[in-house]
């Protein structure tokens, strides 16, 4: 790994995939093709693209039995406490509707209502990703959502892995379609004959399931709208080289345009990293990934100055950021963007990844300077609620009249006064 | 105004402008303009656009003293008082960052945190509009943003509205700029050497700022783009038809494709609202705009039960909703999707609109079904907060390594074992 000054921070990058122009124009065909041919387009390009020939779409109970005898009994207990933890951070996050009142009888308040219904898009694939279901599913069972409907493309044979089958029934999802891409996210904007329409759709997936997303927001809500996995590791020298090495690669793995970013004040602990990173990386499974991910995204940021470091790490703005220093929790108050802070040496990412209970759902690319994990306040929203006595009223009508007009709107004015001239 | 029934709903109208393919070139044609010019491209499409020659962008200390001399002190009076009741109002929502320890050793929380930066269209026009300049700004200042940026197209003599500006200056905004349009979001979103970037930008404008809202979205956060407004008036007998036909007129005069309706189970008061929209809309000097609203968009919904008057309601999901009801607070739980609820006759619409504290940048089209009104949460993040003690580690990290592994993701499991080789 190439060991960099905070001059150099404009070297790191990262990669955000916008799709190219035939990848939008593939998506807005297949888009108005479901809007049209409904479930007819669904089973179309289930073929067509997974290469699935399906009779029904809707997993039956048959499906979900099958899944829950494949997987080993201990599995399910691993995973059914993951949810527990899951369950139990985001219930904290539950906020109630409130109000205020005055003594002129004023009461001025939010009403907290959960969406009605939320579809969530669990990508296919090589691999079976259960904690992504736990994830995107459970903030919204928490919020209270009536309806969630999770879909997810099938394998060849027409069927989804055990994984994710178990998973959404541990958090309680009974409505899951075999469909994915821009397919899936179209019936779950606009609705077809088996699929009815949702208001939010949550979850990761390839660029085209990103594209339609990113088409059908303004009709339904989206989530953010993920860029590759991040990690940045803020050691001092009391960090374990090996373990700080361990760390980066475990974001690495992930994907080849996977970001790893080690930024400390230790020349030593710099060096040390650089080297372990090269001998872990032999040992690795996915190591063709985890070498591409760490040479055209990887660094170490070795900075001269506590401070200057904290600000490499706010201007990075990282999905995931580790804290392995002497006293990481004095730093805590310094961090300004970051999707999760992991604290201190016990506190490993993949921690956060499966288990701990805090969304693995985050702000990536930088977003995190303006965005949040997902949680439950992605499903549920507020409606203003305003109540003015008479009393209250009379003694701001004319107040509020006269703002009305100053901003040339005499017909909001009128309604005001409206009120007077028929008091009896 | 039309009496329909709840079969009729399909026919109820709202115009959502998603702008032409000439003007999505015209918005991209001045993103990459103002990336690349910078100033030079704000001071020329400020020329050409809004018919101004500016020496500088900024506005100056002495025309917001103009702008103060220019006012009624008694118009101001009633602007910092409206200020002072929605900056109240706002800082109920304000939440702390929090978190949850467990005897293991486990913390997990959420740090709140404000952005950064964030920037404020004001739309130019005929009308000065302060109470959008406390809407889009207070929240934010609430929230503790640290820079807040406004920017609104100048008039051809190169001057915003007194009103704009002392509604700033109570809001508390010192760094104001005479640019608009697409130009402005521009500027805003990627920095020109006048104007700093932000993190968000809020407020509404016109077709091209709503198109390039949306062009720099996922670079820089943006609000909800708004539709033209909308009411629902939900009302029984006990309502006097002439007041809720001026609440129902005083959203037509805002724009031609606003929506108002009349839902309610009295034959009698439909009638009666009918007769009275006709006879108010002589009076009124925005007398053409509010017919052509009215005529376009409006309706009367006559339902044969209160139920099915509700369904009706929850399905148009207004921006605005009074409930003139006899006893309106029994209502307030069966409405799902609102965005702003205004209880019993004293609470007309316009009372929320300037005064009363609550947000007037609320969901249009339907989207209140998933968003909420503008409020501080919009205007901060959150990270994850994630400790585990040795003691904690250790009691789980089989479990951890064992759900990586289900995920094919062997790094995440090694980089969790790694502490445990490593222990002394």
């Amino acid at each position: 790994m190439d060991i960099l000054t905070p001059n150099d921070l404009a070297s790191i990058k990262r990669s955000v995939d916008g799709g190219t122009e035939k990848q939008r124009e593939t998506v807005k065909e297949i888009l108005a093709d479901v809007q049209s041919k409904q479930d007819e387009a669904l089973y179309h390009y289930t073929n067509k693209l997974d290469g699935a020939s399906l009779s029904e779409l809707r997993v039956t109970e048959e499906e979900f039995q099958q899944a829950r005898e494949t997987m080993d009994a201990k599995d399910i207990d691993i995973l059914k406490e993951a949810a527990e933890n899951i369950r139990s951070f985001h219930e904290k996050q539950v906020r109630q509707s409130w109000f205020d009142t005055n003594e002129d009888g004023t009461v001025l308040g939010q009403k907290v209502t959960p969406l009605d219904a939320v579809g969530v898009y669990v990508p296919g694939g090589t691999a079976a990703y259960p904690s992504s279901v736990f994830m995107n599913v459970l903030p919204a069972v928490v919020a209270g959502v009536d309806r969630i409907v999770m879909v997810s493309p099938p394998s060849e044979e027409g069927i989804l892995p055990a994984g994710v089958l178990v998973a959404a029934e541990i958090a309680g999802v009974k409505e899951v379609y075999k469909v994915g891409g821009a397919q899936a996210v179209a019936a779950l904007a606009y609705g077809t004959e088996s699929i009815q329409p949702v208001d939010k759709i949550v979850g990761p997936g390839n660029i085209y399931v990103a594209l339609a997303k990113r088409e059908v927001f303004g009709d339904v809500d989206i989530d953010m709208i993920a860029g590759p996995s991040e990690i940045v590791v803020f050691a001092d020298d009391t960090a374990k080289p090996d373990e700080v090495a361990a760390d980066l690669l475990s974001q690495a793995e992930h994907d080849e345009r996977s970001s790893s970013v080690l930024v400390t004040t230790s020349e030593t602990l710099a060096k040390a990293v650089a080297e372990e990173v090269d001998k872990q990386l032999e040992q690795l499974p996915r190591k063709d990934i985890a070498q591409a991910s760490i040479r055209d995204f990887g660094a170490i940021v070795l900075c001269n100055s506590k401070a200057g470091a904290i600000d490499v790490v706010n201007s990075i703005a990282p999905e995931h950021l580790e804290i392995m220093m002497e006293e990481p929790l004095g730093v805590l108050g310094s961090i300004k963007h970051a999707g999760a802070i992991f604290l201190g040496r016990y506190s490993s990412e993949p921690v956060g990844d499966y288990f701990a209970g805090p969304n693995h759902v985050l702000p990536t690319s930088g977003t995190a300077r303006f965005s949040s994990p997902l949680n439950v306040d992605d499903f549920v929203k507020k409606s203003s609620v305003i109540y003015y006595s008479k009393q209250a009223y009379e003694q701001n009508a004319d107040k509020i009249a006269r703002f009305a007009r100053l901003e040339g709107l005499e017909a909001h004015a009128k309604a005001i006064e409206k009120r007077k001239d028929d008091e009896s």
